[in-house]
């Protein structure tokens, strides 16, 4: 059965890939993209890297300027992101039975409630899973097990988060100040390949 | 790495333990007893015929005697139940690094919230797992796919859940029509093996 994965790259998604592969789905990695900036290639990267089948999935730039908004009202990205998440998976859940994503059980951005997921799963005849069951020092481990990662400060260039469109959406419209403070560079780990004995 | 998974013979520990086991971890299959009543044995015979270990983790009959006080109080099991999955959760811990159950989703009992598996992780310096990124959809269609089922009404011989030893505790001391009306059979499915294409 075929299951699609919103993917970024990180230890989460690349997990939840590798999870759902192992339970014999069919599994394709998505990343969302706005028109604004081609940084869903990062993601891109680190599936191929594992062998999954990639595939951008186009989103209305119209929901990434809702986003933007919501956050320079907010001054905080939180509401924004959250936001903009449950509109991509409504957009992914239009074309697969099962649609999942790497958020975990001390993630608290982005996060839909045990209502939403029910609300989302029964409105669009879907199923819907994430990494809950996990916590952060068990995905930890996992990871460090499974891939190759890279530790790095996130840039334009090597992260495929939410974030990189919507600092350049407004940076182009608010100027490049707005935008760095809201998203402050941070360490990331980004998957860069299996570990030897991982690789099947 | 070890894990431990703690198991009735249901279709969600089965699945939790497969998706430990497909992951890397060495798993072995715990079913608590308190000494009270043979509950065990259904669970063992699902776990041989899954090929999984399986052990019976002994607890101290006290803490069932705690737990039917609270539902004779109750007058619901609930509150006694969860107390006891947490007991039985404590003592798994003291043996292994990684604890797992197969607590979904839209499950309510036994389930522990955010804040009291941040507790339990802590203080016993364990990880735990649950199945809670999932939904009864998810895990009735995987169960079907990878495991022959059998559906039937519980009864002593064919369910190792809490309740069984709990009524046979309650049994012995207020008769058996307390027990009864506390826990009424209701149609359960049971492991009896795997389908011929995922025995591996």
């Amino acid at each position: 059965m075929k299951a699609a994965v919103l993917y970024s790259g990180g230890k989460d998604s690349s997990l939840m890939a590798v999870f759902l592969q192992r339970l014999g789905y069919d599994v394709d990695l998505l990343t969302a993209n706005f028109g604004v900036y081609s940084s869903f290639k990062p993601a891109k990267e680190s599936a191929d890297k594992l062998g999954f089948t990639h595939r951008v999935l186009k989103v209305e730039e119209q929901l990434l300027g809702n986003a933007a908004s919501m956050i320079l009202d907010d001054g905080f990205p939180n509401h924004g992101i959250n936001y903009l998440h449950r509109q991509v998976l409504e957009v992914a859940s239009s074309e697969y039975e099962v649609v999942a994503d790497g958020v975990r059980r001390d993630d608290r951005v982005p996060k839909l409630s045990t209502e939403e997921i029910k609300s989302f799963e029964d409105r669009q005849d879907v199923e819907y899973i994430n990494l809950s069951g996990f916590g952060h020092q068990t995905i930890n481990r996992l990871a460090e097990k499974l891939f190759k990662l890279k530790k790095e400060s996130t840039n334009p260039q090597n992260n495929s988060d939410y974030e990189i469109e919507i600092r350049h959406f407004i940076g182009q419209k608010d100027g490049k100040k707005a935008a760095e403070s809201l998203f402050p560079p941070h360490i990331q780990s980004r998957v860069i390949g299996w570990r030897e004995d991982e690789s099947k």
